[in-house]
């Protein structure tokens, strides 16, 4: 009881945003006390559009599970992956810095030579240091041509799956280290049964958290899909109304239904939060290589009403679905426009777990779970739109402004860029650029840019 | 208990579609049981889109109790409005049939002499017959030349609202009848202050509901809002994340919330069903005069991940929220993308409300109550969909076929119409033509349009 009371505490301060020293000496009893350390489960979904979901407004695919989850927690929607595509995107995540950072800005190719550096501290790592389990399980992409660069170097006890894109296989790339499925550092399996992955995975996350009752565990569960070419196993073939990527996403629902169940037996429940999200928007802009292999164009997802895709800075291309639930503690039923970003779910769950958050270099996110259980409004009130090493746009509050012709079809190529400044609460859509009437907003935000990229340029890290 | 037995006995017949001859002797001891006549609560709003509520996936508006509905019923992500504009839309939705053949295709302006044709059974007409009490409030638009069109002479005991849009006044239109607010027969009001007009309707529609009580009653509340110019009263404006148009939306859905209160206080909610829905997609297209009146082109709906908006037969101008509660018979947490229309809300009310089906001239709608339900598919297998007179596309089953030019980018003026074939469930937003793949199915549903713009023509009805 005098536990519980205790508890309740701790969040209150933490709400009022001045609990440091109370939760160094909190993090100090959590580890005499694991069985009070939350679990952590975080599903990442790759290339899941914004509007894949039912309760993201998708009209035939339906995700049951998640949509539940998102009522027994708080469904965000301003949350952003910090990068439109795979690496960068993970790379925050893991890092809780802009992909500039940490040297991944890019994604990595098969012949790529270089991973996630040393010096980064994952969220594994700093989790592993207060006491959790840590298995990873689905797409890496952070690292392949030296063993240093894999899951279980970097802080994962275990891992299961893919080191790279489940594109990135002959024809399209000529190498000689194939897609291979790892376990841990080892290839078990050549070539990849793709149709059976997601399963796979499930069944391996479902072991995984059977076998971490009593000892708080983190679990990182990448799913490769919804990423082309698409699969999955032949009992969910032609079970949506939505084709074969509605099957896919629904194989990705049950999954998640999966896990949530596992955890009601286990009564785990309470004492888990779990976040789903994806990496970066759906591939609208398909390259035709893609059509091999029975896949079509329309195998793909939607941005919902946002404006983009995949690979650029409009908000279809960064703005993902997010749903945390944690409860008892995240208040069930929540819609959330308060913005916040991948990079915040490294600093929350860091936070959280009473692990510490690392003073070796710039960390980038925030903690949100005050925003989260609705006692405030986000502390993340800027973030920076990077397509590669190019900061291309900044939204600050609800005003987003953007200076690129990249993706633009109404510029010719060769022009200079013209800014756009668009009002996210009002137009989400990006359909109305309105710089001409809010010069000085332009003024103010250019100038935080051009700030950014100087302290990104300058600091060493 | 013996009531509540045949009523399932009923249901269940009207589920297996073989229940004419004892569904009218169920009517017959309806007449004289009628608090078992269910009321009927049909909400509709006015240019809202597909995209506009929280729960159809819209970032910044919340539509909390809207979502609530929607959770304690069914909400429709195939339903379509049977007119992509104001009067031919209503006219459907009153009549049951295509507007084409009430003579209503087109939007009545302030000098139009036409309206709603004696010879239509509107709904209210059908339900006054079988013992409701009716009311009309807000948005009428089926006619105001002479009497005979109004609300009160169709089968309205009373009406209170605008008897076409709120935009038609001068300087947009020059005439000698401008827009007043009328109690039944007489003007009440000009000119009319719309800031308050969505506050006033849900009084009014509070009033009837509560002065009902023991009779069972039809309301019809056609909000004017989200049609621009958009309004709302002091209470509301600045307190949604969205703007003003967020604001009006948000209004709406207290609206909504104050008219299940009462039913709630009533003891009514069990036998009343509440369908909320909209006249057509967002107006996007937005002319030039409408900016005037501190009117942004920011101020207009979301068709969602639609293509199209008002006016047009993409599927953003048709198809829109639909949400239906009735507790204790459709079961609660459905979300289905079975395909049903307007023209069929009007079919399973008259129906539920054990009403005669005209049998004077061809209805287009069909009985969705058991689709509603759970038990059986939708009977609602094929949808035209026109503009004005011209049949620009025809839906069946997941295939929608489109041949018009209009609203076409990529189609030079004066070429002939280039066929258009849609997946609508694997590609709802109808990114992808697929006609060239499909040329048995663009026959086929070729034919079907040419059959019925046959139909349409030779039958004097």
């Amino acid at each position: 009881m005098s536990k519980t009371i205790k508890r309740r505490k701790f969040i209150k301060l933490i709400g009022a945003g001045t609990a440091i020293l109370q939760f160094q000496s909190f993090n100090h009893n959590r580890n005499r006390n694991s069985s009070e350390q939350p679990n952590i489960i975080l599903l990442f979904a790759d290339d899941l559009g914004y509007g894949d979901l039912s309760c993201y407004g998708h009209p035939t695919i339906r995700t049951k599970n998640l949509d539940r989850m998102a009522e027994e927690g708080i469904r965000l929607t301003s949350f952003y992956s910090a990068a439109p595509s795979c690496t960068p995107s993970r790379a925050a995540l893991l890092t809780g810095r802009y992909p500039v950072r940490s040297g991944l800005p890019y994604v990595l190719m098969p012949e790529s030579k270089n991973g996630i550096p040393h010096s980064e501290i994952t969220l594994a790592e700093a989790l592993k240091k207060t006491g959790y389990k840590t298995m990873a399980i689905g797409k890496w992409h952070l690292g392949h041509s030296r063993k240093k660069f894999f899951p279980t170097y970097n802080g994962f006890d275990s891992f299961y799956g893919l080191l790279y894109s489940n594109d990135m296989k002959p024809p399209f790339v000529k190498t000689d280290k194939p897609l291979q499925l790892y376990r841990n550092t080892e290839p078990v399996e050549y070539p990849v049964n793709q149709d059976t992955l997601t399963e796979r995975y499930t069944n391996e996350a479902v072991k995984f958290i059977n076998s971490s009752s009593g000892e708080p565990f983190f679990l990182y569960l990448a799913y490769n899909m919804p990423h082309l070419p698409i699969h999955t196993s032949e009992r969910f073939r032609g079970k949506s109304r939505a084709g074969l990527y509605g099957d896919v996403i629904e194989t990705i629902d049950w999954s998640v239904g999966q896990i949530l169940k596992t955890l009601k037996q286990l009564k785990l429940d309470k004492n888990t939060i779990v976040i789903f999200t994806s990496d970066n928007g759906p591939w609208l802009n398909l390259p035709s290589r893609m059509l091999q292999e029975n896949n079509k164009p329309w195998h793909t997802g939607s941005p919902g009403p946002l404006r983009g895709y995949k690979g650029n800075t409009y908000e279809g291309g960064m703005r993902v679905p997010c749903i945390i639930r944690w409860q008892n503690r995240i208040p069930s039923g929540q819609v959330s426009a308060e913005m916040a970003t991948t990079m915040d779910i490294y600093c929350t769950i860091i936070k959280v777990t009473g692990s510490k958050i690392p003073v070796e270099h710039k960390i980038d996110g925030n903690d949100i779970l005050p925003m989260l259980m609705g006692i405030s409004s986000t502390p993340t009130k800027i973030f920076y739109y990077f397509r590669g090493k190019n900061l291309e746009a900044v939204r600050e509050g609800k005003w987003k402004f953007r200076l690129s012709n990249h993706a633009r079809k109404d510029i010719k190529p060769g022009q200079p860029p013209e800014p756009e400044l668009y009002n996210l609460d009002v137009d989400p859509s990006e359909r109305y650029n309105v710089a001409s009437e809010h010069p000085e907003i332009v003024s103010h935000l250019k100038q935080l840019m051009i700030k950014f990229k100087k302290e990104i340029k300058t600091k060493s890290n």
